[in-house]
């Protein structure tokens, strides 16, 4: 997402750091002590302004949420919003999610959340697409047995590829959806900004799957 | 599909025993005796009036179809776009095809397609949709490795189903279309009646796939 440089983004985020990590290494295997209760953490990569995990955050009290923005201009704006809410379920990272495997622990994550990632629709940046193998990899890494991968997009090309990506990975679907906002079986959505910008010119698609167990 | 009893139906059937076949189970392992030349063998299940296996066995005069379909008064008129057409890379069978691993021998088939196959919506119907687990452990018995299921329809619901069936019955995706006739990348479609009715009321999908080769 294309976002104007926010003069103010780098002082504010520096006046927060109880609630945003630019380091996050030291805190591999260790990210429960950011929080005040320990809970199942539930992670999304490539948060942008945070409507998402800030509603999921609210919705789910009993888990802990972590939201991975590369973005300086804006991350600053996803942690106005946190600060803001008032809740205490939810962390800010300042990385690239690629990296994830560095920061969390085998098992450390409960779920994984990808919404409306980049497209990259040129064939040369496939391997940028945050659902090609080399990012699935990472996941596996650090995603606790039979943890749920959940990722909608209204890119259809992008959902192509990754319907592809994740079964050629060996990943096993729990379920399909082609027009997520016609869903008559009461999955949960929380809607993000690109969702709402979009959902009108065409179908959101999402799929959700766990990677294999090996046994 | 529904179709009005057609009188002319049997009488025609009896006459074109040579392009038509009622009792498959004899020719188990011996197919290529139905054609003149001995050539790799394709099948649809579900081919309706015919106008997709009579027009791919004109473009694919390399290879042998079967179209099966259980319909009488359906097979019928396909039967006489087979008999019109005057090609004889082409046989019908008039039977049920969830028993086809009782009538072809493993790796006998080397392609198989399903076209807008009936969605049998309803929860309790899940195993009558001929992307259910049976009907894919059939398939799976005869098609040759890396043998080719092709799966187009309209249904949303029944795709979806299938996006799910397919990958937890362990089958390698090679191809999802979301909309198939948006496509810029030169895949093949011969188009079915039924896509031809349906198509200008939204998308049509598609899934190319193959079963895993143990080994
Ligand atoms: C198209 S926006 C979608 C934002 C938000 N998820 C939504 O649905 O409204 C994609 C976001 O992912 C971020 N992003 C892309 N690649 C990333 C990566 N490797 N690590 C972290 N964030 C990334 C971008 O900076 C951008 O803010
Ligand atoms: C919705 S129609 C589609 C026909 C054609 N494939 C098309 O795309 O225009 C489905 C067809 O599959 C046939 N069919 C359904 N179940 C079948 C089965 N188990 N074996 C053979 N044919 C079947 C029906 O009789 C019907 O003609």
């Amino acid at each position: 997402m294309r976002v104007r440089n926010k003069p103010w983004a780098k002082g504010y985020m520096a006046d927060h750091l109880d609630r945003l990590v630019v380091e996050p290494e030291p805190l591999k295997g260790n990210w429960q002590s950011r929080f005040p209760s320990n809970q199942p953490l539930f992670v999304e990569i490539g948060t942008g302004k945070g409507q998402f995990i800030i509603e999921m955050a609210r919705q789910h009290p009993d888990r802990n949420f972590i939201g991975i923005e590369i973005q300086t201009s804006v991350i600053a704006v996803a942690l106005k919003g946190v600060v803001n809410s008032g809740l205490t379920n939810i962390q800010l990272v300042h990385t690239d999610g690629e990296a994830i495997n560095t920061f969390f622990e085998a098992g450390e994550v409960s779920g994984l959340y990808l919404n409306f990632s980049d497209p990259w629709p040129k064939k040369r940046h496939t391997k940028r697409r945050l659902t090609s193998p080399v990012f699935l990899a990472h996941y596996a890494d650090v995603l606790q047995p039979e943890g749920q991968l959940q990722f909608k997009t209204d890119n259809r090309g992008l959902f192509e590829y990754s319907l592809g990506s994740l079964n050629n990975f060996g990943m096993v679907f729990e379920g399909v959806w082609l027009d997520l906002h016609a869903a008559t079986d009461g999955v949960e959505d929380i809607q993000t900004e690109y969702e709402q910008k979009f959902s009108k010119k065409g179908p959101i698609y999402q799929v959700i799957a766990h990677f294999p167990t090996n046994n």
